[in-house]
């Protein structure tokens, strides 16, 4: 029988084998990642959006381990839900477990998941898996790739990455190893495509110092940072600019404080303990003494930065003078209330710094001369791009393709699309079922079109609501039709349309022949589309008597 | 009395000036474009919006002209509206009126208006106001900047524009007049804002044509064009790119149609006649003999490219082998579904061409060097940054500021609120009511926040309805309570809750006590939030017999 890998990305349409990642060989499967998703514009009410990997369930006592690059949310905010499922170990560096560790606190599952902190440069054998986790360069600190060895051959999985020169941790992506993995000969890459559409070399995490440095001599007031819970190097950056510019720093809000307190305690957020205070304590401080960094870079309305562009913050409010500082780029999506949030933030009288004014923010994905060197170091037999949408491993895929990767050694698939590593050669597996789960209001669900689809229909137009009693021999309104409407029209057109609404019912239903509530429904639409070139649903209930 | 010039920004909470501006002196008012916004994420169900232009229905005897500086949607889209309250000379260039006059022919208005054709260069005293046209580039051919003098002054309001060396063409902004006017004298300047965040110069339209030829050169099958319907000069360099290479263009949807034979009729576009021809016939030629040009470059489900990306078009689908470019730049806010669009075009296998892989766009506004330039020709004394949101506006303003321009002769202001220009100097006047009029299904309303937060809840949860008869005398139910969802659970998981809402509902009548309708809302909301974590609206209706 020949040695077959199988890779199994997870999820749906968004980035392929991003969220999670799934290898298998001769039956037993290691899981890569386990992240979230931020739900898109259309999707109404939906909290947040994992991988669907009921593939997975019944197999969960072949599941080995699961690898986890690095502590984002995007590629750690599943792990409560996928340990529900398959209770297998966790691996990744202390960081990234502590970041874990806090996550699965917050969801009363301390303890019950078996992590196991793995240094980079190590090599851990799991199942029939050995993998090497090497360092990489990423927006977050101690994120690693995998080089994965099987009887199928060696693989490389990047994970998140870029090639940084002069990273702010002074811990460059490990060349060295990707060079001697090059020379053993690898079978196949999977490399981060979030950038593929970028030409050059993505700026260094360094240049965010003098940024932040000129932003903190020049601010006569509180500055108030905002980037990710999960980004501990911002956090790093930010402490070392208040203690050269001898500003206090308070975090804000439950998973910065959180993830703060893990990072410092683990040794990876130094800040002096003269530089950290509480925000209680930070508030009775003169104003240029005091750093407050919270969530909320994306425009988030429930964020930090949300409820002070808006006034609605409970410990705070902003003021003439306050200097905010977005240390982030918008998430694909969320580009209009970032922009919303900053005009409200101006408005509200502070100065605000974001990244397309200064480098207080730069991507932590390679862009296309650092995906063209991780090809060149790793010289792979095949490659799949990874960590994009189709537009961005599309054009991933031509610029492997400029390197002399030839088409036939690469796939460019979505996820749900098995594809298999035999004798060295890749092949088109099967589809499997998947796509996203959404969570709503702590329920898990099945994404499910047909309720989005209502939800914007509800929110197109709105309802109509008609409420009759009829008497069920004379088939006769026994009252007044009731009418009810709700994100339809104006209160004060509805007052002015209902009264028309009712005497068209009155008259359909006592001149009789109708059936009742389906027709009733349909005579209103029109009625109401006449009247407004609205198309609401409309819901006739009868109550005959 | 001294002589005041009063500048009124007109709309809500976006770009400021950029739909719409009214100048007023000695009680006589000149109105500066009369354009739309497109609806942004949050406004569901909104088709468009326009500015509240209430402040002049009262005044529109006093309005003495409506000048248009160029043909785009967000300077003429809401011409129809405003001629509706406002019967005043519509001015602009020949294309520009050309383009008023396809859209009030739509809207059943065609000949209605008095609209004045006024070449650049021409200067037109409308009222008391002497009001110069000059010419600008701008993604928009023909597009005007105003010099306007009045006894308070003499104002420039540039209107969109950048400054093209080698515009698509040969016409390049009026640099001789505005350094004319410079000379003259300039009290105040009003001055393209967009892209005020955008280091150094803006790239040429000229470089469109080689990105378009290289994409025609190796496109093996059908060419598909994207792009705005108001935007004659891309239309003329798909015509030419056409012409080169031996392609026959077919221009499809109506109003892409109808603005390219207007403009064809008034000698603004060229294209030989066995060039173009129509869809119908450009489907039986062979794919590589074919060009088709349309709207849908913003991603909208509605457009040809949003119904070619799922396969909904009704005269033709794509296929393997077609070339799609999206010849235009996200708007803020559509990134989402821009980005939707490519992955679904490049899985129905078209090969696609955006601005961020190859120059087929450039933006129409100037960047940072070219405001520069303009404050340098113009030399105004006072400066107001408009078309742009708060955070362009403060940067221009910065930009002014190292200009020279001191921070007393410079406002920045956001829609409603009211300049006036006295003696030469700036003076915040009155805010006046306004905001934006969303129009929708043909119905124009104003902004209803009430309505959108209805619509927002109604999308976030769905919606229950419980119907009750009861009987008057004993209290008790006649029959199973109905119960109907809509967005608010999936079928299934509805179908499995709803006996134990009925059930429920059944309990509390049966158990007395209650104000029925409140409290069994109160009651069903709490159970379901209990059993879902979601938040449906609750409606009950009680028939009592």
């Amino acid at each position: 029988m020949s040695k077959k890998l199988r890779i199994v990305p997870i999820g749906g349409l968004g980035e392929v084998g991003k969220n999670m990642m799934a290898y298998e060989y001769e039956g037993r499967i290691l899981i890569v990642d386990a992240g979230l998703m931020f739900p898109e514009n259309d999707m109404m009410g939906v909290d947040y959006i994992i991988p669907d990997f009921e593939y997975l369930h019944d197999k969960s006592h072949q599941v080995v381990g699961i690898v986890i690059t690095h502590g984002h949310e995007d590629h750690i905010g599943a792990i409560q839900h996928v340990v529900e499922y398959i209770p297998a170990p966790v691996f990744g560096t202390p960081l990234t477990t502590g970041l874990i560790d806090v996550k699965l606190a917050r969801n009363g599952k301390s303890g019950k998941v078996d992590l196991r902190p793995v240094q980079a440069g190590e090599t851990v054998q799991i199942g029939p898996f050995k993998v090497e986790f090497f360092h990489v360069c990423h927006s977050s600190r101690h994120a690693v790739g995998l080089a994965i060895t099987t009887g199928a051959g060696l693989i490389v999985h990047t994970g998140d990455f870029k090639f940084d020169h002069t990273p702010a941790d002074n811990w460059p992506t490990d060349y060295a190893k990707l060079a001697e993995l090059g020379s053993r000969g690898v079978d196949l890459l999977l490399s981060d495509s979030t950038n593929a559409e970028r030409p050059g070399w993505t700026p260094s995490e360094r240049v965010i110092a003098p940024a932040f440095d000129a932003v903190f001599k020049e601010a006569p007031g509180r500055i108030i940072v905002a980037s990710f819970a999960s980004l501990i190097s911002r956090m790093q950056q930010v402490a070392d600019t208040c203690v050269k510019n001898k500003r206090k720093l308070a975090f804000v809000g439950t998973s910065m404080v959180d993830n703060a307190k893990m990072a410092r305690q683990l040794g990876y957020l130094k800040v002096p303990d003269d530089t950290l205070i509480s925000i209680e304590n930070a508030l009775t401080l003169p104003d240029d003494k005091v750093c407050i960094m919270g969530t909320g870079s994306q425009g988030e309305p429930t964020s930090i930065m949300g409820r002070l562009s808006t006034g609605t913050n409970r410990l705070f409010d902003l003021k003439a003078g306050d200097t905010v500082i977005l240390s982030s780029h918008p998430i694909p999506g969320n580009e209009e209330s970032v922009s919303k949030t900053i005009n409200r933030l101006l408005r509200m009288g502070a100065n605000v710094i974001h990244d397309a004014i200064a480098q207080v923010h730069v991507s932590g994905h390679a862009s296309q001369e650092e995906q063209k060197l991780m090809l060149s170091l790793v010289r792979p037999r095949n490659f799949i791009p990874v960590h994009g949408e189709l537009r961005q491993l599309r054009h991933h895929a031509k610029l492997a393709e400029q390197m002399g990767i030839a088409p036939e050694n690469m796939l460019v698939v979505e996820n749900g699309q098995v594809v298999e590593l035999i004798n060295g050669k890749l092949k088109l597996g099967e589809r499997i079922p998947g796509g996203y789960i959404f969570v709503e209001g702590g329920s898990v669900g099945e994404h499910d079109p047909n309720l989005m689809r209502e939800r914007e229909q509800l929110a197109r137009a709105g309802i109509v609501l008609i409420n009759l009693g009829v008497d069920k021999f004379s088939n006769r309104l026994r009252d007044q039709p009731e009418v009810i409407t709700r994100g339809f029209v104006s209160k004060e057109d509805a007052d002015a349309l209902i009264p028309a609404i009712q005497k068209r019912v009155t008259d359909i239903i006592h001149g009789g022949g109708l059936d009742m509530e389906k027709d009733i429904a349909q005579v209103v639409r029109s009625f109401i589309y006449n009247e407004t070139r609205r198309k609401p649903l409309v819901f006739v209930t009868i109550t005959k008597t």
